[in-house]
């Protein structure tokens, strides 16, 4: 998770003498800037600040710039809506037309074509392309995910070098509930969330809010304390590797039956790697992240403590290592998954004897605003034909988009682990 | 610590079908991009490639831009030595003059005016006026610092609200040591690892590089296993507090004796709290982090199991903690300090004593070239004079920067609790 220390009060970074003036921040055009106000963020170059009806002021500093705009993400509306005007300091602001809906939204600026993360606001969430900060319009509606005053878990950064990819350093993240870290030898049920096609390993644990989400929701009783791992799921080396060690094997056949490769699903390069069972990044799954996760965590294993759930891209890497392994995996969570990779399911008589046998739902989650919306309708029928118990959140209005999911998970996590 | 999942092929976030279309990614302006090098970051709008020769080439997306460059921190030669030209796509691409030395870096662009993070090399670090990227030089200089086949500690992102700041949301960044995670009753010393007043609390593992300086010392069983805690050190609340439950309290007074206040050290708001012993940053520090620490992880606890480290804005932070509650602290570490506030020693001979009693050594570390030289090299001398055990290192060309402070911590952290 990205949220961080911002500075209010502009000059609260300035330093002391010029011994240290090496060590200066980028200059400020923090004099051309609006006043933080009752709702703002500080910064020397941008400023954002909720108005008290809940429309939003974005600032930022370009004196040399010819056009500014601002890009909420899953919202082409509101991003129209804001004009941005160049003042004298060069400071270009823009506010919405109208109140925004209750909700965590993400955004960035575009500065001459350039996209451009919001300096001062330091709440980032990273997405599979890039950066954007966040902001939330608090509400009822995001009550369940603020952050309260109950005891909270801890978000750890894990680094590792992946052996069935090469070698390549990769991350994830872990979240530990509350109590885990004073130690003992109480073990904990595992689940493994996994992200979409445009977001990483840090996207449950920021835009998604799954920390506050259980943190809550284990205070109130709801929710068996668990251990929630979240992998990066795109087949990619972290930064900082300017020479791997060496360059992740090469993709592996298709399973017959399957049409074709498809990309963007987390097989790995384009052309690559297709939803079977020894795709690269269930190689990475299963090589990797589960061995470190049962090593270096105190974790109940078997299918009875282990859940699967994942959001679009991740709903089928989720249904293939549920399908293809479910001696593993006690619950199973799809949300707005688009495929329904049968083979995973039918081609072995034994395999789906296990996995009706072992899971004890499979969960879809979804948004009747949703372009999966019918491919849920078809699996949530398919399932139910094939014998498996499921449950399901629609959520009315609900688009492809996070406020969908993080939703989901405080529908599904409840039904974990019991 | 920031380091995350890039996109090495830029197709790889490929999405499926329309049906997704609403998570797409901002639109690339990879076609005008030059295509990954061996030592290249990829992603859509951006590209940083670190040439066989340590040149490095910079390439941002920024079509309408007139006014293109970058800026890496405390080298402003390398800085001006890029100079950038745009394609037909859009694309302004340079390339520094010469190789650059073996170090980490931070840097950001210029676009008209505008500060801009790089979007595809997403290991960030984060600073109190904003994000920089980060890339490294690798070579004998920065082994110390690597990701090696060792075992690994995690990074914990903690939140919680500060009761002696009226409630704001702030965060800290806890580092474990290899095998913490998987529990029992071994309880561990803490160091208190204090940022400058250009970082926050996410500095000391992303650009400082602790976590890996540590886990690799610890593997060489130079370093006894520790933890390490990382408190943000300005007084500001976290960004999505639209609205504080209050404000903070005023600042104190003074000490008298001390010469007035000093903005920027952590103290407050401007001209606000001063270097005393109830300063805002102390009441965070002592009311709220190491109770916090002392609640939730299994520490050792007394002077001999707890050592404080701080670097510039924060070595002032760490003089009068530790010199106003010397009974606390065993080992203290004050690294490119430039102040020596004799106030907190000589006004309690009680203190005084104390101090002398349970401080094992004061370390001082410094660079040769860092303008608080002559600083140091009073406060040695000043040390001495007063019977204290001194410890130093004096990196040689050394400026007021990560690379020393990277060193000194390698350089101390083994002289730790012992």
């Amino acid at each position: 998770m990205k949220l961080k220390l911002i500075a209010t009060v502009a000059t609260c970074g300035l330093l002391v003498g010029t011994s240290l003036a090496v060590a200066q921040a980028p200059s400020s055009a923090g004099a051309g800037l609006p006043p933080p106000g009752a709702g703002g963020f500080g910064g020397a170059n941008t400023r954002l600040q909720i108005l008290p009806d809940n429309r939003v002021t974005f600032s930022i500093s370009a004196p040399q710039a010819t056009a500014v705009s601002v890009s909420v993400q899953d919202e082409p509306e509101i991003s129209r809506s804001v004009t941005f005007t160049k003042n004298d300091a060069g400071v270009w602001t823009g506010t919405t037309t109208a109140p925004l809906p209750v909700r965590l939204y993400r955004y960035n600026y575009r500065v001459d074509g350039a996209v451009v993360a919001d300096q001062a606001n330091v709440d980032y969430s990273l997405s599979n392309s890039g950066l954007q900060a966040m902001f939330e319009i608090k509400g009822a509606d995001t009550a369940f995910m603020s952050f309260k005053n109950v005891p909270h878990g801890d978000v750890h950064e894990v680094f590792y070098r992946s052996a069935p990819l090469g070698g390549i350093l990769r991350q994830l993240h872990v979240y530990t509930p509350p109590g885990y870290e004073k130690g003992g030898a109480t073990k904990y049920p595992v689940l493994y969330l996994l992200h979409g096609a445009g977001g990483d390993d840090d996207s449950w644990s920021t835009i998604g809010r799954a920390n506050w989400i259980l943190d809550n929701l284990i205070a109130e009783g709801k929710v068996k304390p668990m251990i929630v791992v979240m992998p990066a799921g795109h087949i990619v080396a972290s930064p900082g590797e300017n020479a791997p060690p060496a360059p992740p094997p090469p993709p592996t056949v298709s399973t017959p039956g399957l049409p074709g490769n498809i990309p963007g699903m987390g097989g790995g390069p384009p052309g690559g790697a297709a939803l079977n069972d020894v795709d690269l990044y269930s190689k990475d799954l299963r090589g990797a992240v589960m061995p470190l996760v049962k090593a270096n965590y105190r974790v109940l294993e078997g299918p009875a403590n282990t859940a699967i759930v994942g959001l679009s891209m991740g709903a089928g890497q989720t249904f293939n290592n549920a399908f293809y392994h479910p001696e593993d995996f006690g619950y199973v969570g799809l949300l707005s998954n688009a495929i329904n990779n049968r083979v995973a399911i039918e081609a072995d008589a034994a395999k789906l004897a296990t996995a009706k046998k072992n899971f004890r739902f499979v969960y879809l989650g979804i948004g009747d605003k949703d372009g999966s919306y019918p491919a849920f309708q078809s699996l949530r029928a398919y399932f139910d034909s094939k014998g498996f118990t499921t449950a399901q959140q629609v959520v009315p209005d609900g688009r492809h988009s996070w406020d969908v999911w993080q939703k989901n998970l405080a529908d599904v996590a409840p039904k974990l682990f019991r």
